[in-house]
């Protein structure tokens, strides 16, 4: 049985998370029992991940409307809305946030005949199998992305796509887990990722608890590590893929597919049928949230830029489709040609 | 007149050293009147950039043999010799560091009927030689090197081989100063360079300085600032550039002419002959260190991994001629093919 923290639950009537901005030191849980808490933990990544931001916006919308007052539908589905797009607002580019809450909000306005509150509980229903949706997702994507791994193979990730990123499991660590489960022997090269260290204190952490081996490099060693033959292959995750299978996901991806490119390594993006956006034609058209400044200039809690300097922090990037062997989802491996793949799975 | 600091100096019989390690945020000089002190200020970068390794260890040689106690001159040679191989020492990449102890400890085997007082003289003599060589040296690749620009470019740059990498001036950023000086519109973009942070602390600290607009990012955003062209050249140092021109520079530099390569972005590499070890066939024989794990788990005396995680920490890596458009050094831009150029340069 996999050591896989339990970093998103539904207790006491409230979403308890594991606080990730103090991990790998401090393993502290909070529970959130209002939508302001949930949005505050997803803009400061208290909780962060794409599927793990769209199941914890499930149950933060729950959250903002159950002290509704008033026993009026219309009214209520109208609140719903508008705290629908409170939470949305918390960051712009991972998809599922988005794509949770309108689920939720769709469910809610399909439904007749339904109270008040009869409809709250149906939103904590559904909440709840957003979370079991997501795991049984990632698990899939662990078994179909497990084919593409062999017994003494290394894996090289960025940032955490991981079990914390999830629901359960991870994305591009699930094929990992899976592969351990089934006995063979796998371990991983984690990129540190600056600016916010998500390999270095999260990757990390969590293949160290599942027992499975795990070295940390700073992002700039990439390059030599694949030179060096220490690298079978590369899974990350992603946070928004357009229709043609441009991927946004963690800045830092991009170079890594270049390099993993340039020493014939194959490089996968390992992501749930709801981190697709097949509404967007290619990857130009996603949005690229900035982040602070003091994120790079005074990473680790200490100034490490000179005063009033310039820096530039863009928390993702945008990977070409032509450097992606394959998407490794639900439902198995979308090969390419990408557009057409997609376009078939999503019309079925 | 550029505003560069004057990190290295000779004051009051002692080697007058700026502090890099307490960089960016405090600007402290310390006096050294031991080899040891010098050993210790190379060892944990104080002093670091090959250039300035070389100048700090000939004026280091000086303070190990100056309170020799003798007449004797055989005696003397002997143990300048031990000092000298204790100095070389202190790091194993740069061959500057063996190439200034080297070459004082020749000159002094060359001299005839010198006493060992006259000795000693000579010896401080040949340090502040090969400071003000270096200074030079450095000049003139800023003069060649800024052929390469034209007004309102930008140069990206990995770690820091400026002005506090030399006696002055410095390698890469040589040609951006000179450039400046012209009266030309250029601007750079900063690697951070993980784990010591010598682009956000040191080449945003000496460009702000001098008046030159720098923009810091993470390692990981190089590729996204060329697809987003706003890079029109790469200029970076070396410790050790081999006879056909495979060199070794800071940790990530390999990476970053790969993705240069991969946007059509010229890519150089600015030395001094110093730096040039021709008795290297090619890059492979590069010895290259490998540092402390802490500086990636405890980055800035903060834990950023958990307790016990295996981490990898080379200091250099090595760059394959086949990415280099030209070395700028001393006597100007030395073109492919390498090996035939740099044989023809050095035989003259």
């Amino acid at each position: 049985m996999l050591n896989l923290v339990e970093h998103i639950q539904w207790k006491d009537d409230a979403l308890v998370l594991l606080d990730q901005t103090l991990l790998p030191t401090e393993t502290k849980f909070i529970s959130l029992k209002t939508i302001e808490e949930v949005w505050e933990a997803i803009k400061v990544l208290r909780v962060r991940g794409a599927p793990a931001i769209g199941v914890s916006a499930a149950y933060g919308l729950y959250l903002g409307v159950r002290d509704f007052n008033g026993n009026d539908v219309a009214d209520f589905v109208k609140h719903v809305d508008g705290k629908a797009t409170y939470l949305e607002s918390s960051r712009p580019t991972a998809v599922n946030l988005s794509w949770a809450v309108r689920k939720v909000f769709s469910k809610l306005k399909s439904t007749k005949g339904l109270s008040v509150t009869d409809l709250k509980a149906l939103m904590l229903d559904e909440a709840h199998k957003i979370f079991a949706e997501d795991h049984e997702a990632c698990r899939q994507i662990g078994v179909h992305g497990a084919r593409l791994i062999k017994s003494g193979q290394t894996v090289l990730t960025h940032c955490n796509a991981g079990g914390l990123a999830t629901a359960r499991y991870g994305t591009a660590l699930a094929p990992v887990y899976v592969a351990h489960e089934q006995g063979m022997k796998v371990s991983v090269i984690a990129d540190e990722t600056r600016p916010l260290l998500q390999g270095a204190r999260l990757t990390a952490f969590e293949l160290q608890r599942a027992g499975i081996p795990v070295t940390v490099i700073c992002d700039n060693m990439a390059a030599v590590v694949m030179s060096q033959k220490k690298v079978d292959l590369v899974i990350v995750g992603a946070d928004r893929i357009a229709a043609n299978g441009d991927f946004a996901n963690k800045i830092g991806t991009y170079g890594v597919a270049i390099l993993a490119k340039e020493h014939g390594i194959p490089f996968y993006c390992a992501a749930p049928l709801s981190t697709f956006d097949m509404n967007l034609s290619d990857g130009s058209k996603i949005p690229i949230e900035e982040r602070a400044a003091s994120e790079i200039s005074h990473g680790f809690g200490k100034q490490t830029t000179p005063d009033g300097i310039s820096v530039f922090n863009p928390a993702f990037d945008v990977t070409p489709h032509s450097y992606v062997r394959g998407f490794i989802c639900e439902k198995g491996v979308i090969e390419p040609p990408f557009e057409t793949n997609l376009k078939a799975l999503f019309s079925r």
